[in-house]
């Protein structure tokens, strides 16, 4: 793989003007800005890597999707999974350049979507190009789903993965985004959770009207309070019935992972100002819990007045937005199903439901095959170990690729913690380009070998 | 009286231009505007009753306060409460006409400020000069003292009592509003509920962070969330410990005043489209509760993300405004004492309180020699059986004449349920303003012959 290195070495010019050239054209998928024309952007720079591209529509009413696939020597088949869209570069005044003027200097290269994910779009066009250019063939097939509504909450991509399932078909998956942690570690993850987005509304009174009446008029705040107060207790376990059964305990490899990830749990708590974390958690039960326990967290709370000063009234409705973060194996649907029986049961009948959003939770094993290559070459590419993190506490639409493809999806790349992504300055460091671009030609070249 | 009653009639049309003289002026004291020049037109008006008139400064930096007295053959005193200033005239757009300029139709008199309470002060002082003009002599001595800071809670009252507390004495006082019931009753109240408005917030890390931390980060929704439900329970008891224990029960004579109030309550449920009232209440035990139970009342609440749609974020602060409406002989310090040791004693010592008013409840007795003359020279005015209140479910600084000058108070006025007060198209019918100045002209007579 010498030759492969330093050929992106010897190209990283032109691999950073095409990574400016793609920062340039502005997508922000939230505000509709730029969608076609990245798509085909995208598409262009696809087919400058020899790679076969359809820019397909999205499913009902979606953006585009930017799919391509280039066989190899194998039929064996890697999916990289990116998206084109960007964050809106928003607050303005808090950029030090304009958000679409990619900007480099002290070796960082600053431009909206560049972290997140334009930069790994690039790394891995750049990584298939030099693999060519050397070797002068591909050991495997690859593929790209590089879709157009990730920051926007990915809202059709399972039914265009679900659709397109024979297209997609492949032996494994590289998520979109991915990088090293502050001591330059390759962070190698194998999962993200799920989420169910409800907002419960509590509803009384046909107008607001005056306090002195709460006597007799129900007060629909009353009610929510009540009702939020019988999801939770202050041990912070949550009380809907049934609601833990579907929890999958994590296996011993994973608990064992987490032992051996470098704990950053103080930093955490200095940066928010916290005298502790719930329950007095820090290390090794910190993180346990982080990644393998589900949550039930208010996103939001509105009844009444909020305003300065005091405002005598007797709100008519009341409404909370809630998010589960939910582990291998639950589901939101069932876990809106047993929120709905917990508050008939407890006596809220009245309290409405409206679910907003839900997703799977995702989770590869950790002794995959293709897990241990991305480990493997992230060794080898960043000289040091990579951290390996079974799940994100956050979540992703994951479960698209290891449960409806059903294939391993492990997430590598070009970012940073300090890459301000969704942020002004969003920026990555070069060297992390280099490596991340390095490494997914490491993948290409060692999961063909496998067999 | 027949003498002064005729008077009256005859000179209607001279009280309604000073009426709409007064109401020309906007004095709107939430927005600072017209309040000297709103002071001064009063002082003149009530000079032209031969009334002797100081414009007094607010106490710490409060609007000025008219102060009139005129002495009369007794020095028997009656003092009447009222207040120049009026509710802000938006939204200008539901108005029928321009706020501040007065039209009478239909035997309807509308403008900004007419019922609450420029139509009293107006019908109070016409009927001093219509007993003087026709007795050639008033039997007892007057005093009014006429604020301007009502309409915002009057926050400089209280000290202006105090410290005024010679000046002000008198042997009973005359509320500023009051008025009819649907079928045309006069409406006699003896008292109002008192007041603690304070602000509840939890907080907890120094920002709001991505609610994937929630598994470990304190969220101060749920802290509030908890605090509340501690405070009161699903039956409507309040649990803060003793907070009932100064309730002090209604007398027999108030208990049948309710028994023998027209109930509403029909009325009231309809209008606000409910099944029911708290704990299925109707008739006497709704107008028990209604008017001699003390409330703990969520006017707001406010946290996190409160948009369309949803937003994942675990917020660092979270408040809730709430309003307990006291009944005698609780006092707000004394409440806000049990709710602080009520949070502290169930684990909630980080809660913040912060108290934004207070105002203690006032209570006439039904017996009061006073009140018996209002009662009976309202039966003669109006030809009808007045309504005997115990009490208000409202609020107001009835409490600096109850308790600081320690005479009883009642109410009584031009004022009808559709006045709309506080809301576009503000109004009093003609034949209201003509009957409340004929039954202060009573008052005037009868309070000096009960001695």
């Amino acid at each position: 793989m010498q030759g492969v290195y330093e050929y992106i070495d010897a190209h990283l010019e032109e691999s950073l003007e095409d990574l400016m050239h793609l920062c340039r054209q502005p997508s922000v998928s939230a505000q509709g800005i730029g969608i076609e024309e990245t798509a085909e952007l995208v598409a262009e720079m696809l087919q400058e890597c020899n790679i076969k591209v359809q820019i397909l529509p999205g499913v009902g009413g979606g953006y585009p999707v930017v799919y391509g696939e280039l066989a190899g020597d194998s039929p064996m088949t890697l999916l990289f999974y990116n998206h084109y869209d960007v964050q809106p570069p928003e607050p303005l005044e808090e950029w030090s350049s304009p958000p679409f003027e990619p900007t480099i200097s002290n070796g960082i290269l600053r431009c909206r979507g560049v972290a997140d994910n334009k930069g790994n779009i690039v790394a891995r066009l750049s990584a298939i190009r030099a693999y060519q250019a050397v070797k002068g063939h591909l050991p495997i097939s690859i593929k790209f789903c590089i879709e157009g509504e990730e920051e926007i909450g990915s809202p059709h991509l399972a039914a265009f993965v679900e659709q397109n399932r024979l297209l997609l078909k492949a032996d494994a998956c590289v998520w979109e985004g991915g990088g090293v942690n502050w001591q330059g570690q390759p962070v190698i993850t194998f999962g993200c959770k799920g989420l169910l987005y409800v907002e419960l509304v509590a509803r009384e009174a046909a107008r607001d009207i005056h306090s002195s009446t709460a006597t007799v008029v129900p007060n629909p705040a009353w009610r929510l309070i009540w009702a939020l107060s019988s999801l939770k207790d202050k041990d912070e376990k949550i009380l809907i019935d049934g609601f833990y059964d579907a929890v999958r305990p994590p296996t011993q490899s994973e608990v064992e992972a987490v032992r051996a990830m470098p704990s950053e749990d103080r930093e955490l708590k200095e940066s928010l100002g916290l005298k502790s974390f719930l329950l007095g958690l820090s290390g090794f039960e910190f993180g346990l819990r982080h990644l393998f326990d589900p949550t039930c967290n208010i996103c939001g709370i509105t009844s009444g007045y909020g305003g300065e000063g005091s405002k005598t009234v007797l709100p008519c409705v009341a409404g909370a937005k809630i998010d589960f973060r939910l582990v291998p194996d639950q589901r939101p649907e069932d876990v809106l199903a047993k929120l709905r029986e917990h508050l008939d049961r407890n006596g809220f009948e009245d309290i409405e439901i409206a679910s907003l959003s839900g997703e799977n939770p995702a989770r590869t094993p950790l002794d995959s095959p293709f897990g241990k290559v991305v480990c493997q070459t992230a060794r080898e590419v960043y000289e040091l170990d990579p951290v390996v993190v079974p799940t994100m506490a956050a979540t992703g639409p994951m479960s698209c690729f290891t449960d409806t493809l059903g294939i391993p999806t492990v997430c590598m790349g070009v970012e940073y913690p300090d890459d301000r992504a969704h942020a002004p300055d969003e920026n990555i460091r070069i060297t992390d380009f280099v490596k991340g671009t390095k490494h997914v030609a490491g993948i290409l070249d060692r999961f063909g070998q496998r067999v």
